[in-house]
């Protein structure tokens, strides 16, 4: 809400009205310095924070594409295994046979 | 500088030639997301201090105005006290001259 104006005192003398209107324009000169850093510092946080968030989305990314080359070299890592079991399988079948019927 | 290549080794067993080049490949996949992660952290860091530095520069200006401004009003300050001491200093010569030459 808007700060309400303090109504400017009546003076007789010229010099301390001068005077009160300066205090005034110093007073005014701070109040304006405090809101322009205020904004801009809350900018600065958004700013921030917006980098921010881009990165994290993109450190996203390179998890995701990374976890589904682990898994894909995991995939393939069974394939490898199974076949060498199944040609073990069919390696001892074949042995047994031969053995016990042998030319 | 470059890692150099370990040289693959000679494998007469075609499984364990294959768990070896799945290994690498895994080794590949993590050394890929350091780097890439690793990429990603330095341009963060580049990103919030430029945004750091714009906004340094936009606090600088805004208290260079501010310092303008007070300076301006102290000016305009002690023009008035100087005008007031001078006013008071010629009434006084006047009011001096009245008192010692009455009409």
């Amino acid at each position: 809400q808007p700060v309400p104006q303090v109504p400017f005192p009546q003076f007789t003398d010229p010099f301390q009205y001068e005077l009160e209107k300066l205090r005034r324009e110093s007073e005014n000169v701070n109040k304006t310095f405090e809101e322009k850093t205020s904004i801009l510092r809350a900018e600065l946080e958004r700013k921030l924070a917006e980098v921010r968030a881009e990165y994290q989305r993109k450190f996203h990314e390179v998890e995701v594409e990374k976890n589904a080359r682990e898994t894909e070299v995991e995939r393939t890592k069974n394939i490898v295994i199974m076949n060498k079991l199944l040609g073990n399988a069919f390696l001892s079948k074949c042995t047994t046979k031969i053995a016990s019927h042998p030319s």
